[in-house]
């Protein structure tokens, strides 16, 4: 009876076909979004030679995996993850897909399109992200969390399926473009990792993005200038720090930063993003004090950098860059979904004449 | 020693003027957004008469208090908020803020802007929402949770500063737009209450919008129908309950629905909405048939009550609802801010078409 069973169970796993899944190792499948290589573990973002040098709280963000995707391919009906988060953390202002969940993309018709996001039910999590698909070869992307770390990563599959290596090199590795920033660059407060403003740049132009933005914490630290500066195949740099530094800070800082920058980049192109107006800075006066004067700041520090003589500054006002009618964030100051999009679209037509020229 | 203490911290007060605030029961303000009063607790959406009658999920639902708002004036500098929530719910990919949290908006230029956020830090909240204002007086539109109910709700202010019913009758509750569907419908999932799609609209318009979406329970109840028909003043009725219902439902029930309706309003214009086209789609061809089909099938219901001779019903397909580009949902299937500005911009456009006749 025992052994009847067996079979039986056997032969519903048989007919079941590709309700059967088969978990393949994350660390076999390159990884893009990484500004070095790091050591400690594989899904993070700052190397060991920067830990007990740069501050504690960057090096503790560097943990968080935004930016970073898994890139392969595959032509199973569905595609699922096991995951383990590092924190499990929780924040009141953002959905946990967003924190600690993960976004598949597949390109399709000459663009990434978005397939659908493994939500986090913990700190180990075990999700189905798609199926009922048609068996077809695509090549995907998938992101990593942007408020948390991955401690370990599994890509399940149909059983009868295979899953390999991408075979386009798509989003092209060749000259990153490297952003430096706050909460905001980090990706607070995006509902699913894909729509972080440097994840949403790197699709719409199919190039990497990598992504140094440290919540509360782009405060101008020349370490990151440093690690930012070997990476001398960088195609563009946006320095996006106005609402974590001080008024001081900008004047202090902004020169010297550029300049470790510049040290073993001459002409790599570097954007001087400004704030963008918090929405509540309509009724805080206080805020809009504070942020048109950094603002304000920062543009006197690129104009001190031109009469200086440095090539290749650019810069970008506060202007359009998330529309007028206040409706983008979702406590004044990190951007919603709708904010990341018309920051992403605003960014993407100014790198694109940047590095176009 | 003692008594000179008591005098100083009077002083310290008295100088730090607007520091101090004043809490004043939200039960003295109007309430807008409600299809009927409520015995139970102001906070809610179903009338006590459903109690028992209607099908106890949607009854439950009816806790939740999306599209409720509170109206009031102040001229003062701060604005704080305490509320107890209900249920302290928690959904792993829609941020607390818009499950649970307070949004305000006041009335600026001729619109209603966003002010900022109440974060939710658990069963019982006081957080402040906005401060550094100028003293000027203003009307405030305070809705409240998405996905949670109420159960007391103070508004704080500067000790010095007044409060009191609006002077604006904004948005106008003269001819109310009633929505009914689903979790989409009730709000799922915005950052914040303001995003929901009936809330924008109602902003838009600035005319009331009441909310009847029932997560997972759009499920055309008939006495949901007999509760919106006995709002003989509404403007428009708008069902949105495709995501919910199965084709067989589509076909057996739409048509009673819309007899409940039309009973006591035969000439207010009825807008049948079709389902979104859930992106996720794009891959998952089962959700693909089974959102298609159920959405010719509602074409069919519609194209049959004009047939029967029914006036003033509408159809909005869903063609362009939340655009092209796949990146307007958090899960495949509930809206963020960016799925529902889109969704809300095409349903103001149809709305002032049909309400402009």
């Amino acid at each position: 009876m025992k052994k009847y069973g067996i079979t039986l169970l056997f032969l519903l796993l048989i007919l079941s076909g590709h309700a059967q899944i088969r978990y393949y190792d994350g660390g076999q499948f390159p990884l893009i979004g990484k500004i070095s290589d790091t050591t400690e573990t594989r899904y993070e973002r700052l190397p060991s030679w920067l830990k007990g040098i740069c501050r504690e709280p960057v090096w503790d963000l560097g943990k968080n995996t935004s930016g970073l995707a898994l890139r392969f391919r595959t032509n199973s009906t569905t595609i699922a993850a096991k995951w383990e988060v590092l924190a499990n953390s929780y924040m009141n202002h953002m959905a946990a897909t967003g924190i600690k969940g993960l976004d598949l993309y597949a390109w399709t018709n000459g663009k990434w399109q978005f397939v659908n996001v493994g939500r986090p039910s913990g700190k180990n999590n075990q999700q189905t992200i798609i199926s009922n698909m048609l068996p077809e070869e695509r090549e995907y992307l998938l992101y990593l969390p942007l408020y948390d770390g991955v401690v370990s990563l599994q890509i399940g599959i149909d059983s009868t399926a295979i899953i390999g290596k991408p075979l386009l090199q798509f989003p092209s590795t060749t000259n990153p473009i490297v952003c430096y920033g706050t909460s905001i660059t980090q990706g607070g407060c995006a509902t699913r990792p894909g729509m972080s403003y440097t994840n949403i740049l790197e699709r719409k132009l199919n190039r990497e993005v990598i992504n140094l933005g440290f919540s509360g914490n782009g405060q101008l630290d020349y370490e990151i200038a440093e690690l930012m500066g070997r990476r001398t195949d960088a195609g563009l740099y946006v320095l996006d720090f106005i609402p974590n530094v001080t008024l001081e800070q900008v004047l202090d800082k902004t020169v010297t930063f550029v300049n470790r920058l510049r040290q073993n980049n001459p002409k790599t192109p570097i954007l001087l993003v400004e704030s963008i107006l918090f929405p509540h800075s309509v009724f805080d006066v206080q805020m809009y004090k504070t942020v048109t004067g950094k603002n304000n700041a920062l543009r006197k520090e690129y104009e001190k950098l031109l009469q200086m003589g440095y090539k290749n500054i650019y810069y970008l006002p506060a202007g359009k860059l998330i529309g007028t009618d206040g409706e983008t964030t979702v406590d004044g100051i990190h951007l919603t979904d709708l904010g990341f999009t018309r920051f992403a679209d605003e960014l993407q037509k100014t790198a694109q004449k940047i590095l176009g020229k």
